[in-house]
């Protein structure tokens, strides 16, 4: 079984039910999440030994974000207990044409602060295959991109295979600070995954006409861009998901990579959406897990489509979906038949 | 802060939950709501100085409905207290090509019952700029439409304009009674608004061939009716909201006005529908928001009808968006991305 | 009033609330519901003299099964109690390409043990007009076999028209096992109700070239087998609904039956679907009510499929529909607008 | 099996969830219920052959009320379809010193309005064996006093056991009107049933003094006005249960009774409330059952008082008891401990 | 009408239903409340023009706190926003012997950052007769304390009367800390409400024998408090409600009073608690209430305590009762009889 | 950290909610529990190493009760997969004096069919320091018996200390069968735990006069059988939690025990009851949890009552209580006081 380590920051994501809108909200459902914690679960979910690390408060929401993770085999040894708070997020979902709604509450959490001394890095690397982040985490502040940048150290030391989405947040830092910390950080990088706006906003390459509102997908321009990172990153894949936002409740999905020599487009789904938020992390993870499990890069991608199209099927950021049914719907059967 | 008035019936709205049938419910949602009171909501939200004048029994349930009104910012001063009862209606939410269905129980309600000295119109109307009311208020019976007639007549004394939504209601009147009270009160009226049907039966002008349940729109036939109305009743707009009614889940949905010189048809957006009641009142409450914003009469029905297919994608009567939201979807961008 | 019969297993089925997978569910939504009862309180519902035969356990669970089916009008006079349990099952709802998913738990049930004692046929199905079963109820073991077909026996004695709904259940039994006593039992059916694969599987009828999972239909083919099951059996009509699977959202749905003159072909309609399971069942109810009511055949098949086409857009097994509901869809109103 | 009769108004209660006042509530619980109709219920579950009569108007919500009837086992063929309106009203659940709180929405209703001839007295009274009512129903308007005494007449004339619970409501009528009303109806009577207040509001008893808000009991005095009743009107047994009103959270419970001969107070239960409506309908039940099933008047009191002091732990206004449950109390285990 | 002002902090607060432990919880409730607003809701309940003056950040979360305050009839005029953030607090609520758990995440609020500049207090406190606010509001930082004394002395200036609520809490701050604000703060207070707890760790001043915990009384004890209050801070009335923790079900609660002359013990009341947030404000509006009403001390105390054993059985902070509710339990009507 | 093992049956726990009975309920709140695995969740809670062995089907039911166990923290390594189903049962919350009611459906469960073969006892017991299990195991069938034995015998080859819980279940055997099995599989318990009840029925120790459902004790006759069974069986200890059952709604709660020397008898709880079920299995886990940790047998006992006094408080099998919790009720403090 191979080990997987992730890093970053798990929230308490609050959610007003059915459709409502934050003032109509009498209660709000709750759901813990953040990038790195969905794609530990989700390589759980496929029977990898996988592994998150994060800093939660000493009370018992910090607890009960552990418990979530625990449910899923996700194993928390290393989680350092400590700090202020949990990262709290209100996320009203959308319909139609009107928009998903988020409002972040996540300064001050306990892993924004978190010292690098909190962590044990020898013995979280240690035996492990891969190591995956987002540029979330360095994005927190000047000590958990410390932080970050100490784990990739400990992670290069030890010989693991190292992930990033590049993962844009506006509301955490501008392109400039983004530019300045990420790059750095890019030479630890094997799989880089990433849309060209996060290319452009956390790497600085200049995006082509690509408008992602729209939809319009400009492949040609995927291509260039990501050739240009892997000739200054050297990079040994290039990867970005691609979403046609059609309305808050209708997606096209579909994802597109670089190997250094063929550069490849994978099947295209048409998404009715439950919950979009994790649908990025589910396909990272589909792909982690691909390339993990020795799938040529093309069937990866195709994994990974595949089970962050099933994701958008799911309620909460997790994507609770197993390597089998994954298989059935990169096969071919989109059909929804029920499965008896 | 430009001052409106609103005079309706707001009724205590029964829903079963998640598309349950009458008989399934084992519990109702519940939603105050009415034409008028719904104008009244959106027009605080957008925040105008928004008054609701209505009569609701002395008990708990009209305090609740009160209650819902002040939530929202609507001044409710001038709600007066007492009578039989609320009126009620059980609402029974359709999907696919099950139509919703509603249940009226609101014979002998406090308004339909009130008299005209159960309110002071003089107050009412000092420094008012709008008045609106719907054909729903003159039908609910014979004093009704006398105490319709006074805030109309009030209303002209102090100057303020006004404004009608024609809706006629095959359960509360006869076209013949319709025609006859409504014929009336029309010459108070500056703005009228109101599709083929209700031009038809609430004032007697014959329709084209548009056939409303199919969604085939033929605008020409609105022009047409609408140069007729304005002639007839000296209007200054005539407007119609178009509903293409695909199915109880999926609507089209745009607008149509004329001005005396121009007849515009605005953008047509396609809804997947969370709760279509209340709709015709939230494109109302955009055209009067814009009118009394001086935006052009076109501007105003792009922004009501922007406005109303939010309103589609909203659970209950009211149209909790901001000039914000509806501006942001006026100005093109319907791909419900997520708003961080 | 025309008193119908149907005989089978109802189950409790278990149903994770909002698109939520198993492992998420924190309560299960309780519906009883199988494919005769459906049938019957479809046709309760229709005004007919319903009336279902099955045997439940003594216990409150078996007792709450017959609350529900007396809640729609069905007469459970003739129900046995006793025997070892209820079967369930569980049932979670699929979204878009995330299949629906049962997982079974109806071993042991008390029907599936049941002695042909626990019933008294002459009594049952005196004065009947129709007795109505379906392939599952003989696939629930040896015992069942044998009760349904003194069941028939008795039936064709007191002169009454039978329907056979075939749906193979592959957990049930081989399809060796299926032939070896569906064929036997043929020799009592009047109407035969199943598509293409049930033919297949069930009685050995080789399919042609449809692909059930695709939705591609060939209509040619159907009526092929249609004729020789009619050759083969002496069936008065053969008939099948037609599905075509877009996704867990999204379904075709029409019919077609042969009367031994003509093949007939429905209306096609698309729907968005709510709960699709007791479609079928729905659809059988339909036609059953149809022909019942000296509705022509072809009339008859669209009453069935329009019936059939409104459950899907209703939660739970039940089809809770009047006539005057799918006779206004038979008449071209799908509009989905609100009935006032 | 016996077969009883109850005729009354079976109303829409709506109850805010989980203790919340009613300006709180943003979904209301649905109970169907009614004097006469919880009585009809209680022995329907009893193993009697309950009728219950009465006039609901012909929409979905009369016909959900018919089905909550159905499902536990009441016959409904001789309600009457037409009028308005079901009654409605609003029952928030009190605790502690906060009382619970009822409003009313009752007026108009089908049944207040129902004709004589909306019922066939002879058919419903064939074989009868019992038949029940409150003094509710005549209190609903002249034309209900007069269908009460039609139904009261046939009653007689064919030879049925009347019973009757006074149940003053003093928003339906004055003393006066319930004096001129009741006295004369109680010639029909056998069997009646009325706290102090009750025989003093309704008949005109002059009650001792007994403090129905505190609690006290002058049994005494009870023994008193009961042979006084008996002497005035020839009733065969009076009968009235005992309620110690500790709290809206806790209340004493207990009956008693004269048959001519004693005067018997039943065993005093404490009960810790979950719903106290229906309360005094399931003590009726449970004497008119015992009074049929030829147990002895003091051990139908105390089946009475059993069985409604297990009502007090059931929410809804039905008993959903069976006569086991109410014997083991009888029987003396009070004691909650887990039937398994 | 009185116009009565408050200033504090509103919190959101987070609850698993149903007495889950927050690792059970899969859903919130969702509540807005916090002591000064709790008081002006209360107050504007009993008819008073209540006016609530804090900070709350310009996103959703703050615009929902100010409607469930505008809701209820509190005027939000003067609420400022901006800021980081809405303090949060998570609430677990215990059963019998297991104690109701907080979990605070308040630090960095809106209001505890707030500027003085950010409101107008001449405009808030013309015309004003009462100010109310809490120990807890200094206690939220240097800037917030600075900002209550700001409001102090305006209040003064206007000659508002000033009552302040102790309720010293741990978690912001030390006993020294607290006395060294709070001494200052005293000058301006003409009522003080507290319990021994806070005199001594606020104020300073050593408490008697009495056990908090135990719920032993010692009225003696508090006369002597109160007396020494009196004497060093000159207020004209010192009061403090004294609970009884038989259990997290059970409380014993009344009051107790000093004016300068005698001292009063209210009632004692015995509470099966809903909810016990809130209890001490309640109390506090019962007493300002009663003060500004020309009631007696000695009533007030008793309108007070019986305002706030009320609220124990209320889900939420605010105070939803009636002063004709407070006024029929004052009179001593707690038997929770129905109300109709 | 100490590693304790259990083995036993899980089951999914069915229950209507808010004191609902069966025929009311239209869903079920979810729950996994069963004796040993809540023995495993508390020792888990409690900080040990908890393993819990079992056999459940490979459905998506059976993982999710894996989930739930790893939630809490326990080791779910030695879980093993297949065979026909999970055990289910159906449990209706009683209120009063209506009892909770169990509906059992746990035949043909997996752990029940489960060979030896199935678990590598020589791993699940290496360096294990407690092994517990229940009288309900054996009791499942002769192959769990034997299962049950060969653990046994495995825990005591590795030098486990072996705790059993009598606990009879008169549905699954009788005090014959229990005694032939129980008596064998004795000789290799040190710790036995049961109350009279139990060691009648299942060990043939004949009772004392103990009304076992009036709650009253006899402390005397307990002290008697525990030395009886010390001396047949030679257990370290003999242990007994003494159950007062006043209603549904109210119990008493203590405990006793034998050590050899003396027998102790603890403080004594009056329970507000929220959930009993699984209040054993709390106190066993709150024993076993002292004596592993050095604690002496009275302090154990202590702690194991405090423990599942607050276990009544939780909604569900599980005991979700920190060490810190149970030992703050241990040293008296049962005030219910808020903990902020």
């Amino acid at each position: 079984m191979k080990k997987v380590v992730t890093l970053g920051e798990i929230m308490l994501r609050l959610i007003p039910p059915r459709f409502e809108r934050f003032v109509q909200a009498k209660s709000f459902d709750v759901i813990y999440g953040g990038g790195e914690a969905n794609v530990a679960v989700s390589l759980a979910n496929y029977g990898l030994d996988s592994y998150y690390v994060t800093k939660l408060p000493e009370n018992e929401i910090g607890q009960a974000a552990i418990n979530e993770l625990r449910k899923y085999g996700v194993n928390t040894d290393y989680i350092s207990r400590g700090g202020e708070r949990i990262g709290i997020y209100f996320s009203e979902t959308g319909a139609s044409m009107r928009p998903s709604k988020v409002v972040y509450d996540r300064a001050h959490s306990s892993i924004s602060d978190a010292e690098i001394d909190d962590f044990d890095f020898d013995a979280i690397f240690k035996d492990a295959n891969w190591f995956h982040f987002s540029g979330i985490t360095p994005a927190l502040g000047t000590k958990a991109a410390l932080l970050t940048e100490a784990a990739l150290q400990s992670a290069k030391k030890h010989g693991v295979t190292v992930s990033v989405d590049l993962n844009y947040r506006k509301n955490l830092w501008t392109p400039e600070e983004a530019q300045k910390t990420m790059t750095k950080l890019m030479q630890y990088v094997d799989v880089c995954i990433g849309n060209e706006e996060d290319a452009h906003l956390t790497l600085g390459f200049k995006p082509g006409s690509t408008n992602v509102t729209s939809g319009d997908l400009e492949l040609a321009g995927y291509e260039h861009i990501f050739k240009d990172m892997m000739d200054k990153f050297g990079f040994k894949y290039v990867i970005s998901s691609l979403r046609k936002s059609y309305s808050a409740s209708d997606n096209g999905w579909s994802a597109c990579g670089y190997d250094g020599n063929n550069f490849y487009h994978t099947k295209d789904y048409d998404i009715r959406i439950v919950d979009r938020v994790g649908g990025g992390d589910s396909f990272a993870s589909g792909v982690i897990y691909g390339l993990l499990n020795d799938k040529t890069f093309e069937d990866s991608l195709e994994f990974g489509v595949a089970a962050s199209a099933l994701k958008h099927t799911i309620h909460g950021d997790f994507n609770m979906v197993t390597v089998k049914e994954v298989d059935t719907l990169v096969a071919g059967d989109s059909s929804g038949r029920v499965q008896r």
